[in-house]
């Protein structure tokens, strides 16, 4: 086994998978549910510490009734002003948004707005780790784009309405399918971090 | 001036304090309110990609009214599972809470909940930078104190109420006095991460 990080997370999968305990990559789970599950994971085993961000909400009227906690009556949605997800990977800032798609052949744009773009952008400047995961729900396969990728098609394909499944292939790691985690995407940042490429080479 | 990436913000503020179009860290703003403009600063002047969570609300009942927004209804304040702080500097991950006091002599520790101590924990062992800035309104002081001070102390003192003022001035990095940004910290992560004390000298 190549002697990286990453190695220790594949080494305690293997053992986990071996107790035949499986609580996490239920079938049926949304990607969200998956991806909060592979985290949880990935924080008990002590491997990294990534949250998802609260939904931003403006609170406008709260109730405090007595002998009873606090009840917001009145909140609207916000836009988030960042992505998702963010969090620490042996000393690595990671910060990146997860999106699916029905679509077979391609990943519409519409799913990422310009403050988003530009959040990535700023994190890129401060040498974090930004990307994407796109999902592809009947194809059953994910992707890990880099950002310092997607921008750049972005920015020039401003007409285009989506990233061809082809450019995904060419330029994003595909995530191993797995149990436990189900959505193992720091496979995919350590291939990115140590420069691997033999995990690309093979699905490619 | 020292070459490293903390100098930039020097030069910078410097340049801009001299155009006297101060618009951040005016007399009157709360803590909070000071930390988030400086965090804007930082943002802007692209030193630092730093954001506040949003506040963790349990969405219950959310009305879709035709030709509106949607509006919620029903909600709950859930408590936060992280530190309020986070983001990138130069490659760094940095994770805090913000906390403030009226109190001269000491920082009552029940600011500081289990599972926030076990957070920064967690971010220690990633290799990120977990950190507490700790405000005295009174004093009108603001120090930095790195978790690996904080987590033994709260550890050891179960029983004692507050962290003595001595302790802070002696572990933690006193925040310069700043108009802009007004709450200088990255001054103090610089330090830590790069190994000065030339500022701490002169403070203590």
């Amino acid at each position: 086994m190549v002697n990286y990080p990453g190695g220790v997370a594949l080494a305690r999968r293997q053992t986990l998978k071996q107790t035949k305990t499986v609580t996490f990559g239920k079938r049926g789970m949304t990607f969200e549910a998956e991806l909060n599950a592979s985290n949880a994971y990935y924080l008990a085993q002590g491997l990294a510490v990534i949250h998802k961000k609260p939904t931003p909400v403006q609170i406008v009227k709260v109730d405090y009734p007595k002998r009873s906690r606090a009840k917001i009556t009145e909140a609207y949605f916000r836009q988030a002003s960042t992505t998702d997800y963010s969090g620490v990977y042996q000393g690595h800032y990671l910060d990146f948004e997860a999106k699916e798609t029905r679509n077979k052949s391609s990943f519409p744009l519409k799913n990422f707005h310009d403050h988003q773009i530009n959040h990535m952008a700023n994190v890129l400047e401060q040498k974090g780790l930004a990307f994407v995961l796109l999902h592809f729900t009947v194809l059953a396969r994910t992707f890990l784009l880099k950002a310092s990728d997607l921008i750049p098609f972005y920015q020039q394909h401003e007409g285009q309405k989506s990233i061809p499944l082809a450019f995904i292939e060419k330029h994003g790691y595909e995530l191993p399918t797995n149990q436990l985690p189900s959505m193992p995407y720091l496979d995919c940042v350590q291939q990115i971090l140590g420069g691997e490429s033999h995990f690309k080479a093979k699905t490619s």
